[in-house]
């Protein structure tokens, strides 16, 4: 039997820590029931979990109050309550042409209905933003920026800092998309005066499927319209949404089994070390960067500089299909990849991979040096020189 | 130490089957990646599991197809998809008095923006509805009928066939929650015609958390909005939303591990039989019914007869503070119920226990006649006569 190496972080992370698992079991096995407001001990046993979650995630981000942290579905459906959410008629959006289609399938929808007006920054073919994009972009008009701190297609890193500060002096709300940096980089939601911060669990946060969600602001929320509206258990009497935070934006009983995993999975990166975690991840990185470079007939995409990029790495290989190769990787050396478009056609297209694609490798904490010199073996033999 | 009884079944089902918990580990430990069109196998595997869950829910509905069946994070999220995308401005909604806040709510707001009209039709004490109220309602607007099949507060149940029949005759769409009835009673989406089946995957279906969804059909589909656009893994090089199902109103990853619980507990189901499920929930009741009429202080509301309701029965008791009840229910006697509005504050209107509310018992399959008889012996101690 041929070695699993898993590659495809970017689209989720595959074996949790085993406390994640045995959170999910004790939730199910010993407590199974639903958080309520008073109520039986399960109950109470069952509100104290979704509280430690939020905790644990307001920490992880510094946000003030847990409150201010709202679970949803999946980063795709926080990212629509934020922008659907806040974006008002007329409105001028700013984006960048590295977006995932979480973000542009919601902001071409509204364009579409002619509510609103789009603007996307333009980054180079490394998937790399110049701040400057931004300040001549924003106009009389514009009230939101909403982007990805990082491309799930090349790794790019977003000059965060900087466009946070513009987009501050400018008076612009920022919803910023951390699916691919949550749990691998410092975000700090105060500091960098964050409207909206999206996540998700299930990727670097190393929690189960079926969590994500979003840290506010408090003004932000007041701001905020919610898109689902329903039983909260609060305020039972009153036929309208609760206009208090966290149940505006929380309807119908929330994934607890879940949120428990992924407070296990918070709990797992905050013992091991948010650092430890990422050099690790950037090191394997930079060794498949400097053994891919030795390929004459792959080119990697992106930054190709691991102070500019994520663990993800995205390549072309001259005369293969990259279907094909990514089938070959895994039925033959047993090596998990992605190919095609990953959900990010206009990030394709500022590359130059558009609509080809590419072949992605996507590293988490999981894999080693000896996985990372199996996989250049691997691709070595499968492409001739 | 006092046994502990779970009588909240309403809210959520506590003790899965055994084959949730395995279906779910399995997933973790075995699989845990995201499904992905081609891709590798593990994926492949993902996807399999997603597909399955989607069949097995199709199959207990008696939808054609599973394309048709939509998975949200849980009912009222889907409740919300179904409303919020089909209701257009200026017509007329049709819903009823003993809805829950997943329901009014959304409606609410949706009139409040001066957008739509909504009517409740009027049930009675027992929280029952005569079909010729529907008659009487609709309107040369009235587009759709929204409804749940039993009330969360008193299980009492709707005429669903003849309010069926009538949405069809008269040419209105028809949203059914079916929170408190699926995994219980026999639910036929093709014979009843309805438009969008609502369902919830942690009560009665034994699913976790974090599981529900709709079916709907495919001219309903096409003319529903989605409320969430994203990635779908389909036509990743468009950046608009697809419009075929499910991929319309599925966006980002999916609750994978979750999904594979649902799948398990809609297997028991099948297995053990709906019927046989509901005819001992409903023996439970009818005992449970027989001896709190026995009890003078205490007043059933509710039709307090089984082929009326379903195994849901709320109670006030002359001189005694509900909440406080619960407590010593819980504390004492290791009983957990729940007491209050139950997210559904127009029901208790109608039923004339607004603003104090019930004290619910809710039974479920795990149940036993002992644990009745048990609960029935608790509540005379704590009642004098």
């Amino acid at each position: 039997m041929v070695k699993k190496i898993y590659l495809d972080n970017a689209a989720s992370s595959q074996k949790k820590p085993a406390t994640v698992l045995k959170a999910m079991t004790d939730y199910l096995s010993n407590i199974g029931c639903s958080p309520g407001r008073g109520g039986y001990d399960c109950s109470l046993k069952a509100g104290r979990i979704v509280l430690e979650t939020r905790l644990a995630i307001a920490e992880l981000f510094n946000v003030p109050s847990p409150e201010q942290i709202i679970f949803t579905h999946n980063i795709t459906h926080a990212l629509n309550y934020a922008i659907k959410g806040l974006v008002k008629t007329g409105e001028h959006v700013i984006t960048t042409s590295m977006e995932h289609n979480s973000v542009i399938r919601p902001l071409k929808s509204l364009e579409k209905e002619h509510k609103i007006e789009v603007s996307y920054l333009k980054c180079n073919r490394q998937g790399l933003l110049d701040p400057q994009e931004l300040e001549q972009t924003i106009k009389d008009n514009t009230k939101i920026v909403v982007l990805t701190q990082a491309s799930n297609v090349t790794g790019s890193l977003m000059p965060i800092a900087r466009l946070a500060s513009i987009a501050r002096q400018r008076g612009l709300s920022l919803i910023l998309d951390t699916a691919q940096t949550a749990g691998l980089y410092e975000i700090d939601f105060t500091e960098l005066a964050i409207d909206v911060l999206c996540f998700t669990g299930h990727k670097s946060l190393m929690g189960p499927t079926g969590t994500g969600g979003f840290a506010l602001t408090k003004k932000t929320a007041a701001q905020m319209s919610p898109l689902i509206e329903g039983g909260t258990g609060s305020i039972s009497d009153q036929e309208y949404q609760p206009d208090f935070l966290p149940d505006k934006f929380e309807s119908g009983t929330l994934n607890t089994v879940g949120l428990a995993g992924l407070k296990a999975g918070v709990e797992f990166i905050r013992k091991t070390g948010l650092a430890k975690i990422r050099e690790h991840e950037l090191s394997l990185t930079a060794r498949f960067l400097a053994g891919l470079e030795k390929i004459r007939k792959i080119q990697v995409h992106g930054p190709k500089d691991i102070s500019l990029q994520t663990p993800t790495i995205s390549i072309s290989v001259a005369g293969f299909d990259l279907g094909e190769l990514s089938y070959i990787l895994d039925q033959r050396y047993g090596i998990m990849t992605r190919s095609g478009l990953h959900c990010a056609p206009l990030a394709h297209k500022t590359i130059g991979t558009f609509p080809e694609g590419t072949l992605r490798f996507s590293i988490g904490y999981d894999n080693t040096v000896a996985e990372i010199d199996y996989v250049l073996k691997s691709l070595r033999e499968i492409i001739p020189d």
